[in-house]
């Protein structure tokens, strides 16, 4: 049986855990998205408009449920990075091709992915997405992003 | 003058300075929300279904605006603590009681706090709220909290 977690090197950096992350979810790989997250009972996942998800088990639930309805068409960008130590803190935007009544259309979401170092490299401990600016169809303003 | 900062003892834990985070938009002191913040241009704030904004002056400018409206009747419930080395990661939920056209309500935001420690202490440097489940008068279902 094939092993679920890539190779170590794979996730040497917060940047390679988070291309895991959002690629995991292209592909629809379930294995792949659950072997970003770090082995500890504290991981918080909270989707856009949803719940509160706290623990492995849960945050393996939610993802569960996200991916039963098939791969997400979810693109990151303008990633804005801090860090201190071995915790990265990374706000991103989150950019879904969506269709509706109207046409193809463009659903933005803001997320906060915490990463920390461990001995499996860098794993996600918390994902946070909400809903970007209401009712927006350009991308929404980045107010201060001229500095960075 | 007076100072504008607290003395460093009241942020000497992640707790502490979450706290004064709280009572200051609840007092709608500006000067002490202030003071919560790290004084690091990479710093992040998002308001629910709000732009992100990035770096001091316009976290600043965006809590100005957010004031200018009074103080925020919020409070912090379901605190939940992650913490690698000397930094804090909080999923806050946030209960503000308004008033709609039917009577008194409770909005309720999740929110995502982290703090870093500095010479002055505990300092935040992100902050992003969001909607919590949408139109429900309960507090949103906050799935394996029984674990913690």
């Amino acid at each position: 049986m094939p092993s679920i977690k890539p190779p170590l090197s794979a996730m040497a950096t917060p940047d390679d855990t988070e291309q895991q992350f959002y690629e995991a979810l292209q592909t629809g790989d379930f294995a792949r998205l659950m072997a970003v997250w770090s082995d500890d009972e504290a991981v918080v996942c909270v989707h856009p408009g949803g719940p509160r998800n706290v623990g492995l088990d849960d945050v393996r639930s939610s993802f569960e449920k996200v991916l039963s309805r098939g791969p997400i068409d979810i693109h990151p960008e303008k990633i804005h990075r801090l860090a201190h130590q071995d915790t990265a803190i990374h706000s991103v935007l989150e950019r879904v091709p969506v269709t509706t009544d109207k046409g193809p259309a463009t659903a933005w979401m803001w997320a906060t992915n915490v990463y920390v170092k461990t001995a499996q490299g860098w794993k996600m401990v918390l994902h946070h997405s909400s809903p970007g600016l209401m009712g927006q169809a350009a991308p929404p303003a980045d107010i201060g992003n001229t500095l960075h």
